[in-house]
This record gives structure tokens, sequence and C-alpha cells, in this order.
């Protein structure tokens, strides 16, 4: 089991990562002191597969968990899904001190760390992530937050969790598509920070999707530390974090524009990272060449651009939305090459509308590269 | 203009005091830099009164300001509300670096301050509080929150503002029964603190209840000493803060049991801090006498039990639901004199009982007072 520690706020918080530590969860909640009665927050796919074995090797270390289960998908991140956790929770009579776990993908992260962020003004938070997605993004660096109908994550906090804890055998589970969409997560590591993780997703693609325990353990660990080294310096410079933001304005603006249905978050950021490279493309920072590698390997991992289901207009006005742009002109991090970032604070909606018109040619793009 | 600084998480804000300090809050958000798109967030009644005023003066300074208006009471705290302004927020495009302004009483400072705390991942905030009660109490201390059905405050955040703005002179549209109830929190000042506010009622009821300027300005200041100094010191110690309960585990309870509806939040506070020194005295701690001072004092204040209305078991039922509630036993501050109290860790909920059972014969006691 491997252990990066998050240093933030004055404190620090472990995350825990390895392949097939899921017996081992109880001893590592008695080792943080984590009270009796919890709450586990969790989704219908997760609890069909992984609840009844949570509960029992739970119960035998001497913990009363309670499991609140909504509906898989992204709709559930919602205000009003929120509103029935809280009545459940008052039900059970959880108290200030005692916790809620994060059991599951992206969306319970997201929507189990808000409402535990402002139940009874905050209670203690474990996140234990079950996909990709999760595993290397969501559960690191305490942002919380619900969707509210005119955008994704309008709603939220800040709240850290007492730990983190990553079996990366759960992903045995996953459909491919969800692999796939983690992967995107961890492409943008590549490019914003790291250039081993590009390049070992450019050798080792075969052996990354058919989830070679040595392989993708390291590439979680990789990604655990870019994302949380990141969140850590964010505390000392504030804008630094925007660099996590890379392919999620535009992703974000796809995403809404379909309701959030049809494409997985990973997917519409891997269209993001296509479509805010070209940005940097026409802007003269990036060659023609990486251009080329960052578009062939996210065509190579299987996105799909739902040319007929989207409206250009619609994602527009998404962007235009989206909680990042806070000024006529967009404050954001543009990629020079793969591993290296540049901060620009002139990008104006006018190169938004290109490059969104330069992805719906992206399954042709797609085709050509096959 | 009196100052008073609070000093928490690493960071110091100001509390702005005066009589007839209106006209100058446009240069103290000047002086704070704040941007010049604000939203305001007020209710029905401060609307009919200063909403005019407050947008012509930040108006001519260069501000632009947006108004969003929702029915007065404590109805207003709710998820629903909140829901329908981060809606509005979005339409006026209120961005992250921008402010909100909560211009009301404690409904306002506590829904307003929700939503800042919760909009964006948070939004800079400034107190504007127009009660005596939001003056003294629930504008100071980062503490903000809404109402569930089944109990108040138990959705929340800590969110510090920028700065909180007092203009003690606003007090004067206030019916006598808003002043009444803010007077309340002052009375738990003097028994918990500052023996010299208690006094100081007791002396100058009459005064204070007219409003001269220069006595309710001093209460105001001193009420806010108190409170900022327990709110800094709790960033030190944990449990201080629970001083600040007294009284508000029975009012909570009766609150709640009336649906927020017929009792004003102090008048329930007053009715908390006689059935809470109850317990004091029951246990020994608190003297017959000064007993009967605390009574004295709130009974000469008017404070009604409404009989009738209540429901012993419903309120009980909703003490029990009580957030501040975390184990079999309470922990909690009790009396043991006026301006002196004492930490319990062992209160049982058959004393809450008791106290309940007390208060419902609190109307006989207010009338052999008169």
């Amino acid at each position: 089991m491997r252990k990066v520690i998050v240093r933030v706020k004055g404190r620090n918080y472990p995350i825990y990562i390895g392949w097939g530590i899921f017996d081992e969860f109880p001893k590592v909640c008695l080792s943080h002191k984590i009270k009796p009665h919890i709450a586990i927050i969790t989704d219908t796919n997760v609890a069909n597969l992984y609840l009844d074995k949570l509960l029992k090797i739970l119960t035998k270390s001497g913990y009363k968990p309670e499991p609140i289960i909504v509906k898989s998908g992204e709709s559930s991140k919602s205000l009003s899904i929120a509103m029935k956790i809280y009545t459940r929770l008052i039900e059970i009579n959880l108290r200030r001190d005692e916790t809620i776990i994060a059991f599951g993908g992206g969306v319970i992260g997201d929507l189990a760390g808000f409402v535990a962020a402002t139940f009874l003004r905050g209670v203690n938070l474990i996140q234990f992530p079950t996909t990709l997605l999760a595993q290397v993004d969501s559960s690191i660096g305490g942002k919380v937050g619900i969707n509210h109908p005119l955008g994704k994550n309008l709603i939220g906090a800040f709240h850290h969790p007492a730990f983190v804890f990553s079996d990366v055998a759960l992903l045995k589970s996953l459909p491919q598509r969800e692999i796939t969409c983690g992967l995107g997560e961890v492409v943008k590591y590549g490019i914003i920070k790291n250039k081993k993780i590009f390049e070992s997703i450019e050798n080792d693609a075969e052996k990354i999707l058919k989830l070679d325990p040595k392989i993708i353990t390291e590439i979680v660990h990789k990604s655990v530390v870019v994302k949380s080294t990141i969140v850590e310096m964010d505390e000392r410079e504030k804008k630094l974090r925007m660099i996590l933001n890379f392919g999620h304005t535009i992703g974000h603006g796809i995403e809404a524009s379909l309701n959030y249905k049809k494409l997985k978050h990973g997917e519409a950021v891997m269209l993001g990272i296509v479509g805010e490279s070209f940005i940097s493309l026409k802007r003269g920072l990036m060659n023609e060449k990486t251009f080329e590698r960052i578009k062939n390997l996210i065509c190579s991992l299987g996105v799909k651009f739902p040319k007929k289901l989207l409206d250009k207009e619609k994602i527009l006005t998404h962007i235009g939305y989206d909680k990042k742009i806070f000024s006529e002109r967009l404050n954001m991090y543009l990629p020079l090459g793969i591993g290296k970032m540049k901060f620009v604070d002139d990008v104006k909606f006018a190169e938004f509308e290109e490059a969104v018109e330069f992805l719906f040619n992206f399954e042709k793009l797609r085709q050509n590269s096959k």
C-alpha cells in the first residue's frame, strides 16, 4: 500500500493507493480514530458490486455503517438529492464528530463531499473512490459540489477528507468506457505536468486499458502525485490550481449543452483538451506536431464527438456561464508542449468559438487517424 | 464610527459600528477594494425602508448594485429560496471575485451568507445588519446556514465577511418586539461574559427600549466585543464557542416545535435562557436570587410564553434533533452567576424535560412579577 501525503491548510492527510487493498480499509479507519457510527453514501452501481463486502468488513471491525444509496449518474449531483441525504442523516442522527464515507465515483465524491461540508456546518469525510476518474482526480483536493441546471459545480465548497482510500483493483469492474474516461484526466496530467505519464499511455495503451496491475497502479500513483502537488502549491499561489482546469472550460460547455447526458465527464474533458490545445496552436504557443500527438493519443482512446447531438450555440452559451470565466477575457493555462503550460490572461470568447468550430470536425479527424 | 477588529483564521476583518453612519457605506466599500458589480440580498421589509437609499448612494459612488429581494421571515431560510438566489446570481453573471451584500436581519445574514459560502465555492461577503439581533449576534463569527424542515441551521458553513457594517440608527424603524428580541442576545452576553451589560439593561431598560442613541450604541458596541472575543478565542479552544449556545438548545426546540412561526428567534432564546438557568439552579450551580434576577429581567422585557400553542413532547423531540447534542449526555455551558459560566459534560435529557416543564409555568411567573 503506497501513501501520498497532501499538505493543505496547516494539516496533512494521506492518500492510500494499492492493488487489492480493500480488506485493509477498516484497519485504516481505526488508525484514523474514525468513530463507530458512519454513513456510507454510494450509488446503485457501486452498491450492487461492493456494498455488502464493505458493510461486512466494517461491521466485523466494530463499525455501525448506515448506507444511503442514490441513483447512479450525474443527475444525482443535485440540490434535491442533497436534500434527501440531509433528511436521512438527520433520521439516522449522524452527529458532528461522526463520519460520511463517499463510496463511489466522481459524482458520489462531489455529492457526498458537499453534504459533508454543509451538514451541521461540516462533518468528517472519507473519500473511497471506485472509478479511475475519482481515484486520480475528483477525490483529491477538497473541491466538492453539486450542479445547477444552468451549469456544473456552480454550488460547492472546499472540504478536505480525513483520508482517501484507493483500491485500484476495483477498476476491474468498470466498463471499458469508464477506464477511457479516467484516462482523459491522466492524459491531462501528462500534458500539464508529467511528460512520462503521457509517454506511458502512448507506449503501453493496451496494457493500461487491460488494467495490468503493476502499470495501472503506477499510473494512478503518478497521477495522484501530480494532482496533490498542484493542490499543495495552490495554497501559496492562488492561480496555480487553474492549471487543473485544462480541458475543462470547453469540456463543461459540451457536457452542460447535453444536460450532462450521453457524454461522460472524462470524454467531455478529452474533447476539451483537444479544443483548448487548438487555441494554443492558433496562438502559436504549440507546434503542429505536438497538437497531432495529442489528437492521436485521444483518438486512440476511442473518444467520440457526438456531433449530431450537439449544438454549437448551446455549447458556447454554457462556456459563457462557466464559473471560471470571471472577466471579459479569460485567465487560463494553455499548453506549450507535453508537460509544459503557460498562464495567459487574455483569451477571447472568439477563440472558444473557433475551437468549438474545430471540434465539430473532430469525428472526421478520428476517422482519418485510424 | 467605532471599529472592532475580529482576528480569525490568520486574517482580520473589521466591524464598523455607529449611529447614523449609513452614508459612509460606499466609502468603506471602496476602502476594502470591493469590485463594482455587487448583489444585494435583502427582504421585502428592509427593501421597502432602505433599499432605494442604499442603491442611490452605491450607484453615486460608481457601484452597480443588483438587488435580490426575498420574502421577509424565517421561511426564506430554505434550500428552495437559496436555489432561486443561485439562479438569479447566474443570470446576473456574478463572478467569483465579486461581492454579495447581506442587507437585513439574521435571516438574511444567514441565507445570503450561506449562498455566498457555496456559490462558485465561495464569493466575497459583506454583512450589513439592520436589526439589533443581527448587529449584536448573527452578523459576527462567520456562521451561516439555512433550515431543514426537521431542524434549524442543520445545513450551513463557516464564511467570514470582508467586513460588517452596523448603523445603529436603522433600529429606529424596528417594531418594539424586534428590539426586545435583540435584547435577548444582549442579556445572554451579560450572563455569559459581561456583568455590566446585564446591569445596564436592569438600570436603563426604558432608555434602551426607546433607543437612546448614546446608550444603545454603547450596548451594541459592548455586545459586539463580547461576541467577537469569543469567536476569536474559539480559534484556539474549540469548545469555547459553545458558550454562545446558552439559551439556544431549549430556544431552538421551542422555535422548531412551532415550525419557526409565532415566536421570534430572540424570544425563543430568552425562554431558553430561563430554561437553561433553571437547569443550573436545579444542579445547585446558581442561587435562587440570581435566578430571580434573570427571570425578572426577561419578564420586564415583555417576553411571552405562548403556552396554548406549545406542545411539550414536540419541544423535547426537537431538542433531541438539535445539532449540538452529539452524545447521550450533552456538553454545554451553564451559568454560575451573572457574567460567569461553567462547562459541564453530563447534562441528561431528563434535565431538559424538567426545564421545559418549568417553562410551561412561565406565563404565571410573568403575571406574578408585574
